[in-house]
């Protein structure tokens, strides 16, 4: 059985879109997909305000109620009766998120186990046969196949096998 | 560089000593040296008492004091000057243990970066050169050297190449 590590912000969790729910509660700017195009967030905002997100992202509760990605769940229970599936995700940037993560997967996806919970700081040292990621540095060192999961931040990244939404994600795995 | 996966458990922090000492607290019973040869904490205890480890083990706060392996930390700090390490914890079975695991390693090993640390649920996923563990189990699918580090549960195991203590890491490694 092949082994696949699935990433959890922007690829299962809309974190990103909670993440521009609280900037446009705090400075009163929506912030639009063209300005957002190929950036990260902190890159979009006046450097002022370039430290807010990692604020955001470390107030406990923060990834408590993230909303799924379209599908996610659904297909990932389909993926899970076919390849050994590893949820990875590098949470350890932002520590009271820990917990979160944990209760948001044990409420949202009931058929994942604690034994396929991964949070860790760098993905350096995973080794699946399978990775879907949003961040291409977490492909630097990973021997596997890699499946970029597109992103405002990596619009403009070319030479990676691609994926824009999980319905893609359904048809290249099941 | 060559990088290394070092457990918690057993290994860096004594969750064992903790966990005998409350079973003591709770049951009057000091488990000896010689009924723990060879066996898992539940599985020297009667069997109506066997759950209470877990019980334990999960209670917040349990992991947040527990005392360091004898000279595990000043030899942590060489090996991190010389190593790609990465301290790796099976620790997502007690989810309330993630941001006590968390803050003991800010607190006692400081040089550690978040970036360092990978609380898994599996650590079949793991790949690195090197891996310190009590669990045999964790050796299964690791591809690199592996080095068993003596626990009261895991003195029947052969075949492993093994360390009793921080100093014989520190021959081995430094």
């Amino acid at each position: 059985m092949l082994t696949i590590a699935i990433d959890m912000d922007e690829v299962i969790a809309d974190a990103a879109k909670k993440l521009e729910a609280w900037y446009q509660r705090d400075y009163g700017r929506v912030l639009t997909e063209t300005e957002l195009y190929g950036k990260n967030l902190d890159e979009a905002v006046p450097s002022l305000h370039a430290g807010v997100f990692h604020q955001y992202a470390n107030t406990p509760g923060f990834f408590r109620d993230l909303e799924m990605m379209p599908c996610a769940d659904s297909i990932l229970e389909q993926i899970n009766k076919s390849y050994g599936l590893y949820l990875v995700s590098a949470a350890m940037e932002f520590p009271n998120s820990l917990k979160d993560k944990f209760d948001w997967i044990e409420e949202k996806l009931p058929f994942i186990t604690w034994k396929q919970i991964c949070l860790c700081g760098s993905k350096s040292i995973i080794q699946t046969d399978i990775m879907i990621d949003d961040r291409i540095r977490n492909f630097r060192s990973f021997k596997g196949r890699k499946i970029l999961y597109s992103a405002h931040h990596n619009m403009l990244e070319t030479g990676y096998e691609r994926v824009n939404n999980w319905r893609e994600i359904e048809e290249k795995l099941l």
